[in-house]
């Protein structure tokens, strides 16, 4: 059914703590016009990331914060309804950086075709090959750099980037501890994705926990949480150690700065790297982590799972999952 | 004059914050004797750093804290008295992690010769070379990596290690700020040795000083003081940059855990590495630092100035003037 009217999330207030109702408004608004070298598109999927709610904060950020009254923005998947570039033209599927809405233009030049790959559809490679699969490629091999036989630990394991991480670690001989929220993830991680260990935040004391199932210590940790979880892996890495900040998220609904470790010493005396990155500087090395990403599917070594939600309307309350656990894989809209 | 008795400084008591009257003991031995594969060696000097305060407490640390009742650890030159090796003899000049002691023994393994160097004093090889300067050549290029025309900070400027850490960036073309105590320290940074700029932290606001001397930001920080100013330099740094964790001497005196920097996310946001390092790790490359060293100062680009303090018995008294700033150059003590 072909919407009438376009519908976008606009960011009304920036959230103060958790993201409320109110904080984002759907708002019906004309279908754009693209212009020159744009193109229009209709919002397949929508992708949903933790750092979203980066996004809607005015802290200090690695882009632009989303401004007040303007679209919320989001990691898309599209299909091009009019094209005024020669690059794509009406029914290609493309992937941007788009917003939270029904339809959107892009410049022609910020879209990316979305590559075939055998026995994946147009949604995996979107969610996996496009937002996830990049940003655990990249942080594990280019900082990580985890070697055979090292200890690898994971937080967020369960999410969709550290789900990935794993299991690439895995893959190069590791042995890799993940740290998720329930009984189930965890079952997820060992029973399936061939995890060594999981550790249940939930019910777990993460601290011994990680010392049963990392004996040799910590080598890398893959973060994406922060906070408290970081401080307890921070104690128990190795000398030479290094530690990929992927992510904060234990944090991201925590208003003003977000302190360091209580255990920052450690970095000098275990001698530790420590480093933040964003997989959208590494775009240009796509290609390298697709390649990566699709031997390993075909080994049959990645797996992974969609929670996806119906219906755009339902994006606001959909993100929210995030910061609470709430979403197993990972989390997209079906726009349309 | 040939001490009839050996005399030792022994760790007597952890001190609790800043050393104390009483913590560190001077006793008299007997001279050792040397055992099999071992030198005996008197001591000439002997090298006083800032790491010497961690080595004295019992907190988690980068090698075997020094024990209650043993003598203090500390970097030494000595001339070898009695060699039970074939790679010494008697009259030898060495160079070794000894102890704060007239007499001491070592395993030849343990020590190295002093590399002549033209125009240089053993006492200048053992004080720049062996013990700051790689530790500076190794923290700026290898994890700094600065490239010309880049914006260098460097803490404890005028200390040992920053003054040539300073020296190393100015000589690659970069804009090299140092932060400093006190006027006459500030003064002998920018006019003798090239500094771009000084911040004097005892009078000026060092927050405003940094933004109006690197007006591009900071790319690269090299750390030898942690705490407030590691805070307030995150603020400043640029996407990509690099923080050397080299010391955190304002820390040094203070117990408990600690804590990492209030702009702790700016890792994540600007995308920043922060590595720890210990200068022993690269000590199979000393040669490579030594090499550019004297490269450096045959072109008349690497100065440096002692604070020679007499007697062994000053030993305790002289390495508190590391943690109040007093002291102006490397900082050693003339034994014998």
């Amino acid at each position: 059914m072909q919407p009438s009217v376009n519908r976008q999330w606009i960011l009304h207030r920036r959230p103060a703590g958790a993201i409320a109702d109110g904080d984002l408004v759907l708002r019906e608004a004309p279908i754009p016009r693209p212009g020159d070298a744009e193109v229009l598109m209709r919002t397949l999927y929508l992708s949903l990331d933790p750092t979203n709610r980066i996004w809607m904060s005015d802290r200090e950020q690695y882009m632009e914060p989303v401004r007040l009254g303007n679209p919320m923005r989001g990691v898309a998947l599209g299909a091009v309804v009019e094209s005024r570039s020669a690059a794509f033209k009406a029914g290609d599927r493309v992937m941007t950086l788009g917003t939270w809405s029904d339809y959107s233009c892009a410049s022609a030049t910020t879209c990316l075709p979305v590559p075939q790959v055998p026995g994946l559809s147009a949604k995996d490679v979107f969610g996996i090959y496009f937002v996830v699969g990049p940003t655990a490629y990249f942080g594990l091999l280019d900082i990580g750099a985890p070697k055979k036989g090292e200890t690898v630990v994971v937080s967020a394991a369960a999410g969709a980037v550290g789900s990935i991480a794993g299991q690439i670690a895995r893959s190069l001989g590791c042995r890799v501890v993940g740290i998720a929220g329930g009984a189930s993830k965890c079952r997820w991680l060992t029973e399936e994705l061939g995890f060594d260990a999981a550790i249940d935040y939930k019910s777990d004391d993460v601290e011994s926990a990680l010392r049963a199932h990392c004996p040799m210590g910590i080598d890398v940790y893959f973060d994406n949480v922060g906070g408290e979880m970081l401080d307890t892996a921070l104690g128990q890495m190795n000398r030479f150690g290094r530690i990929v900040q992927c992510g904060m998220i234990s944090l991201y609904n925590v208003e003003g700065p977000w302190g360091g470790p209580r255990r920052y010493s450690n970095i000098l005396m275990k001698r530790l790297k420590i480093q933040g990155f964003i997989v959208l500087d590494f775009l240009p090395r796509y290609a390298e982590a697709y390649a990566a990403l699709t031997d390993l599917y075909t080994r049959g070594q990645l797996k992974w799972r969609f929670h996806e939600v119906e219906r755009l309307e339902q994006a606001d309350k959909a993100v929210r999952l995030l910061y609470d656990g709430g979403n197993t894989g990972k989390l997209l809209v079906k726009v349309a």
